[in-house]
């Protein structure tokens, strides 16, 4: 089964997409490898993140202009819209994160932050799978699936990292600190689910 | 007047939508009876709660799938997609407060969340009768102006509330911990009014 | 370039959505106002900002019923759904910012506050001189990018506002009150953001 080859070339959002999954895997990536950074010293990573996140925002802003600019039925215009978004999101709240660990002058990682950046990083694979395969989907549906364990097994973390936090923690202000980046690690891995159910949708639609 | 009687049986979405909002009612009540319970032991309402919210996730998958395999004009597409998404909110924002007392250890109620619980739980009230009515809106407006009068209500739990901790609470990991329930509980109510506003754009559009 | 001359006079949206942005700039100004007054009595300066708010949610109410009523394109509706959404958010945060001062029992605003307010206000301008431009939008593309601009200079307010507030606040529940003020104004400054992406798309869609 082949979806989407009625798009002439222009329109091919697909490319466009497996670019931005790759910009979502490579923030991933360098969250990692910054949380790894026994240095403490992140300014070189916060630089990385931040120029992959300027990378996807220009081809989610190519995205939304040959969508503004083509010709398409309205409900599908509104999944690409919805897709782009999502994938941007993604690496906006990866970018947040990083930069809160510097914006609260925090140079040591948790062993739960280096979890999350590991399920990103996983779901990113999936995710940039799962978009490669959008214009053939026979198989998708086990991919699927596993995102959304994924994200489960994110949700497991982010409880378990805020009851630590709660138990183990005596300074309120370092409470405070890693609270909202855990949050927006969960807000990440949320939206990473997010992209599933919508690549679903279009699916389910198309078929 | 009766709306929607052009929909064939199969796409009887508004017998889905009842059975949401029934879910969003056993959920506020569940989490009245948690509050309530003085044991302070949560683990089997959190285990209630939690069933509550998957069934309500099925609904609302259901919902999407038939969506995406219908055909209806695009705008009603929306709505249903919006009001499935916002009922299935209430729903995760009520458990999230639920599990938020067991992730941050706590055994005991406030009186403010209690007041939350019960404004839910009447809300609730009212979003079954108003998605029940939908089909024949004859005498819905007044209850969707009790809503908004309940989302009001709410907001004074939240503001009474918050403005208790801060005064009362000595240990600010405590104050952290409520303030965190106290939004997703007023978050909560906030998309009970969301539901009310799309269904008030459902009637006027089809009247 | 002349956009829209197809409306009909009672679809003038375009009128309605200046008068949207007539409410950003005075909740603004209302919030800067505020934050100036040495008093610290901020019970008169709240009222005026609800009266504010109160006028600005009945625009929009107008907006959405007559959207209801109309016919039109379903992805231009989509676009004005949104417009007056993001518009009616920014003076609901602003608005909020200002009532968790007095929920939160703060008699003084910092620097950074006001700065914030400083730059809600200069972006307000811009997004009524743009929303008013709608209809001929020739030359509109330097207001957005100033708007985009001014986003950025929110974001380093922001960052400025938390390192110094996590650097020099011994008590956390300062700490926790600020933070929660600063993300409300951020989201704010964010907001206008999303109208100027929201006007760059119409205007893309339509030219």
């Amino acid at each position: 089964m082949a979806l989407f080859n009625f798009l002439p070339k222009e329109e091919q959002y697909f490319t466009l997409f497996t670019r931005m999954t790759s910009h979502v895997y490579d923030a991933a990536r360098a969250l990692a490898v910054m949380l790894a950074d026994k240095s403490g010293v992140y300014t070189e990573h916060i630089e990385r993140i931040k120029v992959i996140e300027h990378a996807c925002d220009e081809v989610t802003h190519t995205v939304v202009t040959r969508l503004n600019k083509s010709f398409i039925t309205p409900f599908d215009r509104e999944d690409i819209y919805m897709l782009s978004g999502a994938l941007d999101d993604i690496v906006d709240l990866i970018d947040d994160a990083a930069r809160a660990m510097v914006m609260y002058d925090l140079h040591e990682s948790t062993k739960y932050a280096i979890q999350f950046a590991d399920v990103l990083q996983r779901m990113a694979v999936h995710l940039h799978e799962v978009v490669s395969m959008l214009e053939r989907p026979a198989g998708i549906m086990p991919r699927l699936v596993e995102i959304h364990r994924l994200e489960n097994e994110g949700d497991d973390v982010y409880h378990a990292a805020i009851a630590e936090l709660f138990r183990h923690t005596s300074d309120p202000l370092t409470v405070i600190k890693w609270k909202d980046i855990y949050e927006k690690l969960e807000s990440a891995v949320d939206r990473c689910e997010a992209v599933a159910n919508i690549i679903e949708s279009i699916i389910i639609k198309n078929s």
